[in-house]
């Protein structure tokens, strides 16, 4: 083996699904595979997106050859152009991807007028080289076309990141994954294999995605009202067999959703998608049509609050309005931690009397990751040396673990991973190494950055309990009370019993405003602090909550 | 058909999982049957929990003759000491149910020092008046011993409310449900059957309870390590599984989680659980047992925060420390809703290293809701006139009809009702009447009132941008600014240029000031409402977001 050394350092992805992203380095040099969001939990209240933490790359800008993308789903694209922002323009690294891949990114540095990013197509099997990797793009088949595996070949070996992905045998559109190039690297000896873990918990093979159309249009036969066929946005071959089930049925096409209709505009130019002549309409003429000529194919499969599918729940869409008798086809399942909004969805569209179907009522989804004998054909095609599991929580890479293990893999060749922790590899072998920082970075509105941690936890007290203020005006010569205390509350529920409270509450100021200024308190931030603490044990002792409570004092 | 009128109002659990409250009403005397409540949703921030709306029968205090409940569950029972309290201690009606149900009733009653409740243990089979009601319970088997569908017969005919209910033919302690009973019911003429929708979107039977243990015990079989088993602390039946397979492997019980203990102590009590000899130790015992003499059973299957199993998966828990090499088995379903708090513990779980188990992975959990050939066989039996689908969002309700439909019943016979929503009946026919208040009460720490609608939708906007506090300071005379503003905000992200936004911001709350001292505005409201449009104003410009904007004037 030769020299140098090699570290594999995720700083998203594991641990967690979503925000996917990694550091490869040889000697110095960086390349990165992948730059992926993840959309925030409850708990984070007011927040509109989470991203990995960049700080690792900005303190090593200089030394990053190029970012590739693996493909052009959300968690694996989306945070591109918040690092590109991060790390400066004129510092930015190039762009390497598949052409469907670069035309999200292109659409969406546009999005953040990122005017001069060096972005750049690749096509699968070609070989570039990006400072000391050698750098190939292996086609793999997964629910977005253009997916592919990233190959980056050192002096040390090759590192194989395989992006999302499944083995579909019968995939809508183009070739199977490149299942002899796979094969090719496996025989000549494979360094790191970085795989997919999202369905590790799946015994089996997933279903070929082929095989959800033709269930479609069973699905669509025979029904008299309007079908509404809901999926990701991004999931154009999925469009295409919904067009093929519309066309065959002889009923026409309408695109709702903003997502919806540019993902199918840019797939559609790159030849990804084949419309018959005449059957797409604009979402204006949906109302010229008779129900039984139409199909609308609609966001909203995760149950987001402002998709197009969800306003049509609550009637509240200004092209389409469902009615008794409509059906709703989900051709998606939830995401983790999307159930709730769903069933909300689903339910809404039980109550106008339309009739829904989900997966539970008939196979008409496929999932875009391979289940466990997909992950195990990969590592016996691949023939790693080193095994990291990559995209998935604790218990997915625990199983991709012990997949790698049932396939003959040594424990001591298996390295379960964390999100800053970084795999070294030398001619002596692999560990890992000391811990790198990486976390999560808020995106709130316009503004990135670490202080929305505080915010965070200040708006989870506000939403739990609600806030006090109390303003208290003293004298400036004395620190005697000059105005009767003003209370005011938000978020604070009370009963009949307010009004007392509310005097209560004035005398209990009064009185740490008199016993401040019997200790001679007159320093302003220990007269908040006074306040603060008096008014908080008041407040609990009163109403057994704790609002934040916010003393002010202003002296005149 | 006999004269009068009879009114059958559910004040709960339609349109929604949950919250099971009905009002029979004829001739004016009211009798209730179920008193249950919800737990919140993510958005009903810091509510603890959710009520029916009991306004309806404060009205009417003086018309209950009492009120039955079908089974100890919290959605059927749980709002028992709110509406007791609601409608005074004075005016409270009495409580009916079968001893499990009542002892747990007696001891929620204690928990809110309702001491003078009059509360009636009732036999399976017996039946009492109840003013113009002939009530009688009849054994049904569900998740909890002691449940009963509850038939009030008046001179118009019979109502039966069924509970919930599954038909288990080999129930794993007492008999099945009464069958002969619901026919007899049946062959007599029923006039209406309130039934049970929860699982009116699973096709097919319910598995047994009775088939759960075996593979329990195949589960614990040849494992090292200790065994936790979470499930719901009222699946008594459940619990007796897990006993009698750790007596089988000789391990030992140890039940941790307050809930747990309680329940298992009541049900104990009254026999419905049977203990070997020796095998139960306390949880202070566990470090003093080897790990594979262990069973733990445990609260927390629903990721419930301060559950035992939480804290033991956060490694918080006083008495079990798990480690590498233990398991945990989940023996229940999450709840729609709760999916993401389970998913967050079992990936904690894995992380410590634990092994776990759900019923993805052995048939280790059977509903207690019977699916849809049981709800046709309950149609069958019961051959109602009328039929008026209960406990269920508008998806189940939709299709617990359609199951009516299948097996007969006419249409127009079948009754999709809302919460609010009388259905009336007498000798002409039966018809939907006026709508009368139905809706949420929360209950937030010890206050509980319609005051709180306010109190959450200010919530909602503090957790989502934060809040801004402004005061001015103004000279009672003239309503000059006397003193500088002062700006205060709590969860409201800021980067570098925070100092001078609030520069900024001062200069914006001076100038509106001058410009209401201009126009002569003068009174308070009115200022603070000027302040208030400026400032928002100022904030969306800069920040693009919309934090609650709260102006304070002081006059001094």
């Amino acid at each position: 083996m030769a020299g140098g050394k090699l570290r594999v350092l995720p700083l998203g992805g594991l641990g967690e699904i979503g925000k996917n992203m990694t550091v490869l380095e040889y000697e110095d040099r960086i390349l990165v595979v992948d730059v992926g969001l993840r959309f925030p939990t409850a708990e984070m209240v007011g927040i509109d997106l989470v991203l990995p933490d960049f700080a690792y790359l900005r303190e090593r800008v200089d030394d990053i050859e190029g970012i590739v993308i693996t493909h052009g789903h959300e968690d694996h694209l989306g945070a591109l152009p918040w690092i590109l922002r991060s790390l400066g323009a004129e510092n930015a690294p190039p762009v390497y991807g598949r052409p469907l891949t670069m035309a999200m990114a292109r659409s969406k540095l546009d999005e953040h007028r990122l005017r001069d990013i060096d972005v750049n197509d690749v096509q699968a099997g070609d070989a570039f080289d990006l400072g000391p990797f050698g750098v190939e793009l292996i086609h793999m088949t997964h629910s977005i076309p253009d997916a592919c595996a990233v190959a980056a070949t050192t002096p040390l070996g090759t590192v194989l990141v395989t992006g999302d992905y499944k083995f579909d045998q019968t995939p809508v559109d183009g070739p199977a994954a490149d299942l002899s190039r796979l094969a090719e690297m496996g025989a000549e000896g494979l360094l790191l294999l970085c795989g997919d873990s999202t369905n590790a918990d799946r015994p089996g093979f997933s279903t070929s995605e082929a095989l959800v159309g033709p269930k479609l249009e069973e699905v669509f036969l025979g029904r008299q009202g309007r079908i509404v066929v809901t999926c990701f946005a991004s999931n154009i071959h999925r469009v295409q067999q919904v067009v093929d089930a519309a066309a065959a049925l002889g009923r026409k096409v309408a695109l709702v959703g903003r997502s919806m209709r540019k993902n199918v505009n840019i797939a559609r130019s790159l030849g990804h998608i084949e419309v018959p002549e005449g059957i797409m309409i604009p979402p204006r003429e949906i109302q010229d049509w008779p129900d039984h000529k139409l199909v609308i194919v609609s966001t909203g499969s995760q149950g987001e609050p402002l998709s197009a599918l969800r306003r049509m729940a609550h009637r509240d869409h200004p092209q389409v309005e469902l009615r008794d008798g409509d059906t709703v086809v989900f051709s998606a399942t939830p995401i983790p931690g999307n159930e709730r909004a769903v069933n909300e969805t689903v339910d809404r569209l039980y109550h106008i009397g339309c009739d829904v179907i989900t997966t539970r009522d008939a196979p008409i989804h496929a999932s875009g990751h391979g289940y466990a004998e997909e992950i195990k054909l990969m590592l016996n095609l691949a023939k790693p040396r080193y095994v990291m599991p990559f995209h998935g929580d604790h218990k997915r890479i625990q199983l991709h673990a012990r997949l790698a293990e049932a396939v003959g893999v040594e424990p001591e060749a298996i390295f379960r991973g964390e999100n800053g922790l970084p795999l070294e590899i030398d001619g002596r072998g692999a560990r890992f190494g000391a811990r790198e920082r990486a976390g999560m970075i808020f995106v709130d509105g316009v503004d990135i950055g670490d202080v929305t941690d505080v915010a965070l936890r200040d708006r989870r007290m506000l939403s739990a309990d609600g806030i006090f203020v109390v303003v208290a005006t003293i004298s400036e010569q004395d620190g005697s009370s000059v105005a009767d205390p003003e209370v005011i509350f938000r978020g604070v529920p009370f009963t009949e019993e307010a009004e007392g409270l509310l005097d209560e509450l004035r005398a209990t100021v009064e009185a740490s405003l008199a016993r401040a200024a019997e200790e001679e308190i007159r320093e302003i931030d220990l007269l908040q602090e006074t306040l603060h603490d008096d008014l908080a044990e008041f407040v609990y002792e009163r109403l057994k909550r704790r609002p934040m409570v916010l003393p002010v004092v202003v002296e005149v």
